[in-house]
């Protein structure tokens, strides 16, 4: 039986497996740590589109054309795509996926989507509802920078604790152990923690690792507390895009809690980039960072077997122009996915 | 076995139970002909706060409030809670319901994600993933038009095909038949079908219903042929905010797949103003039309055993400022929930 697993947690009767993914990144993105493990690299940012939200578009529309291609499959064989970004009224999902014609559950939870659009799809297959689904988010530096900053012309400063936003899109394509039509699956998904708003009343969209890391440490109490585990089940606990700075306050958190996650403790938005030669600051951020860097760098890991358990764990800032201009806090949340290696 | 039925759909082994709802609206949707429905009205449109997004964040707030309280229910006993809203961001969301400390799934569906909301519920619950949850969606007229179209000091005209954004916000407790401690469910789910994106190429975003007639008419067809039935077999079929303009179009192209549901044709948008002496043109729309319609009125017709069987279709333009000022068309989507009387 599937179940509901303490307060926010999710049992699986069933694993659900991951048996493609693919990843799409812009240029910084490529010439970072882990450029050579995405499917494919821009070789400009624009992706030969003529506004930023179409390249972003254009992002999510490659990545799921790739995962299908990869699991062998058509569009038509997929029940339901799971998808969003962090524009305005999801703009680059509204254009990027509707030429699939695949009946669409649009998510939103900021940075954090890319959990959240797995968690659902594992409940949706889990459950019995669909056969195979596809999981997929974006973000675009430049858009991003639109909708919620400054413009790119302005050439704002950034303080050493802004993230720069990951310009990529990763998808999935998940279903049930007896898809096996490309033999092995990447890995398998065997639980989930579905996040609560956080908000420390922090104000700094500069800083977003620091308002995000409350929501990251709430859920992963909650996680542990959950499923009766500790840190050490996992070989890594992985946000998203925390940064360095909402690493050191996740883990001072959870520290007070009595979970000690340092040695195990993995960033999407820390690995992504090289700090000190790109000048990222404290990190990269957005739908796409932990999306790419899951596609490209975790499953691999767990592929390989060097891993054989981990926290997959986006965290969002729920963050908007609006409310920003309004004096109004950015409140955090952090969606967890367990992901175990088939091997 | 819960089942995936056709191209779009899911099916349910066992009902879901709305076991409770709550309404809030605006002065202007308190005077129109659903009035005296509606379980709280404002009396002012800004509800007490500073800014329309802080008042669009309290109508969930309040809507949640009143949902629980009719269900007897404290947020600690809501596994997860599904929601959204029009705003970049969904920021009324963020706001709205963070208080409650329930894990939040977040949903982005334009106007149509009163029933995304409703059939992730009701999928989560029949999945055997949650004992009890909360879906809850809201617009408010100034916040929409803000974020949408033009100042409100501006007064700029609007054509007749133009619609009125509903000031308003309803929830739903849903849980599965063991529920029971309020007596009696207001009614039942039995069955979902999930939308494509349809994009016609229409561009203009103050005739709405044109741009979401072809998706609300392919999600029924869709629907019709998934569960094999026909138009008959509803005592209504209601989409969320056609409006008169979009409802001639979905009939029309319907007619053209052979379905004629003209003699049971409802839409939220229409019902909830009167055209003629409130001035709304088109008809009501925004994400709180479908779902303070659905709580007020149509779950009442179920309850009383006025209506058996209805299709309840709210229909979503998939608009933002950004793509409308990049000359981007509207595409529609139109997500289907089946709903039964407890009679």
């Amino acid at each position: 039986m599937n179940q509901k697993l303490g307060r926010a947690s999710m049992g699986l009767k069933e694993p659900v497996y991951i048996w493609s993914s693919a990843s799409i990144v812009g240029t910084k993105e490529g010439q970072g740590p882990l450029g050579l493990l995405f499917d494919r690299v821009g070789e400009e940012d624009m992706f030969g589109c003529k506004t930023w939200e179409e390249a972003e578009s254009t992002l999510q529309k490659e990545a799921v054309g790739m995962a299908l291609d990869k699991a062998g499959l058509q569009p038509e064989e997929i029940s339901f795509i799971f998808a969003g970004d962090l524009l305005g009224q999801s703009m680059a999902t509204s254009f990027g996926i509707s030429s699939f014609g695949v009946p669409l559950l649009g998510v939103y939870g900021a940075c954090s989507t890319c959990g959240e659009s797995l968690a659902l799809g594992a409940m949706a297959i889990a459950g019995g509802f669909a056969d195979r689904v596809v999981c997929v988010t974006s973000s675009h530096f430049a858009s991003a920078e639109k909708e919620f900053r400054f413009p790119l012309e302005y050439g704002n400063q950034r303080p050493l604790s802004a993230s720069w936003t990951v310009t990529g899109s990763g998808a999935f394509v998940l279903g049930d152990a007896s898809f096996g039509r490309t033999g092995k699956a990447r890995a398998r998904i065997t639980g989930m923690t579905v996040g609560k708003i956080v908000d420390y009343g922090l104000k700094d969209s500069m800083n977003m690792g620091a308002c995000m890391a409350p929501a990251a440490a709430a859920s992963l109490a909650q996680h542990f507390a959950d499923f009766a585990v500790g840190p050490e089940e996992y070989d890594k606990i992985i946000t998203g895009d925390l940064g360095k700075v909402g690493q050191r306050v996740l883990t001072d958190l959870l520290g007070r809690e009595g979970y000690d996650i340092s040695g195990r403790h993995m960033d999407c938005g820390i690995e992504i980039f090289d700090g000190e030669s790109q000048d990222t600051h404290a990190g990269g951020s957005g739908c796409g960072c932990s999306a790419v860097t899951l596609s490209a760098y975790i499953l691999k890991q767990l592929e390989e077997g060097n891993w054989k358990k981990v926290l997959f764990m986006p965290t969002g800032a729920l963050l908007s122009k609006t409310s920003f201009n309004e004096g109004m806090s950015v409140p955090g949340i952090a969606h967890g996915v367990v992901m175990e290696s088939c091997n």
